[in-house]
């Protein structure tokens, strides 16, 4: 699946170089990440209440041009690989209705539990787990 | 008591008008309320451990004159009222080393449990509120 | 003219009891009132080029209950004042769909040029001034 | 020269998790490099003023233990590479005084004019180019 989110470039996310800030990225990743998951058929909020968590243990971010206040940005995401204590997504980011790509990014999580301890997704939650695995075949 | 934070202004906290951004003020003034509990002799995260949290109430802030990137800031923060169900903080922003008074605030938190309920600090927690009162008093 | 502009609270702006952090209203308002300009028929982006800010000199907010993570929420924006040297505009933080608030505030901002220096907006720029006086009575 | 800052973290900074949100390290790496250019001996709001820009180009991040509220972290930082177009810089976060990494990043940018076209700072800024030069070396 590719699930696509809208933000629009808040005033407070640019810098005094007249840019959106880099580190907004991970903000939109993280939102367009959300979108995704709801339209997987789950909220991620609901996740957490099962009890599981996904911290990032990686991010990589690529700044091609600038994105500006006001901008229409268009986020796509989809699942660049899944296994039972790891998940990675990929990110683009263009100005809506635009082919030129701004910024491309990947995240990568560890499934773990309340208490921070790495879980084997299949086993502690396998509904989720299908859900991902839906989301990555699709 | 009086308690004085430094603060330099990051980067990511200018906006495109090259100045400090406004939302970032209520930022700082927590970075200072942190402080000045721990100057009182308790950190913050133990009062949250304790089972109370702070959260706002009414926040009121004037912009009087801007700050820019790599501004060394100092924030002033000093208890203005306590009562046994709310607190409120009185702040002051200024270049350090300088008099003129470049932004001033005030925040109020009510006194609630984890459940969010509203808690009378005294009978709730008597060591807390005696701290407090001596953050006011001193 | 009321406005009204719809956030979903992203991750990122909650915090570690669970809710919206505070200073984040200040950022949900400046969103609001980005897409009251533009419904005005104007792009703030614009009014930056015609060489005119409008840094805030005031901000108040009154968090009455708690937002959380995926909520999606309906900021309203109306302006509640306007001279030749000021606007003040007022905010309404709802659940979408629900009518009990969540927050309320106000910011005030100046007319100033490039320079920081105050402007009389009727004179400067009589188009602008217009414009934001219908914003006020219609 | 590697230099060392010091972050408080921010209550604004954790997320529902509980932990430092993730997105906050580009912007401490940011504070960490403000203070590496301010010790080789210069101001980057000079460096700025003097034409040049530094957007980033990439960012990469590793996370391997949280970081919480409160926490007094070290973020070390060094220059990696130095070319005449391009800069990149390297991070290690730890808690003050411990040796455990809890976070490694990487972030590389691009010497640009203020219409963001790049320049060759070798010739554009022999000055500057000089100084990365000194802070890549020591």
């Amino acid at each position: 699946m590719i699930s696509e989110t809208q933000i629009i470039v808040r005033y407070a996310e640019t810098d005094q170089m007249g840019i959106a800030h880099h580190s907004m990225y991970a903000v939109w990743y993280e939102a367009a990440r959300t979108e995704f998951i709801r339209k997987l058929g789950m909220r991620y909020s609901d996740v957490e209440k099962a009890g599981i968590l996904l911290p990032l243990t990686e991010l990589t971010s690529r700044y091609i041009r600038a994105a500006f206040y006001e901008d229409v940005l268009s986020i796509t995401v989809r699942i660049q690989k899944l296994t039972v204590s790891r998940i990675s997504f990929a990110y683009t980011v263009r100005r809506q209705g635009e082919t030129e790509i701004l910024n491309e990014g990947t995240t990568t999580h560890g499934f773990v539990n309340t208490s921070f301890r790495p879980v084997n997704l299949k086993k502690y939650a396998p509904d989720i787990y299908a859900l991902m695995m839906r989301g990555l075949e699709e």
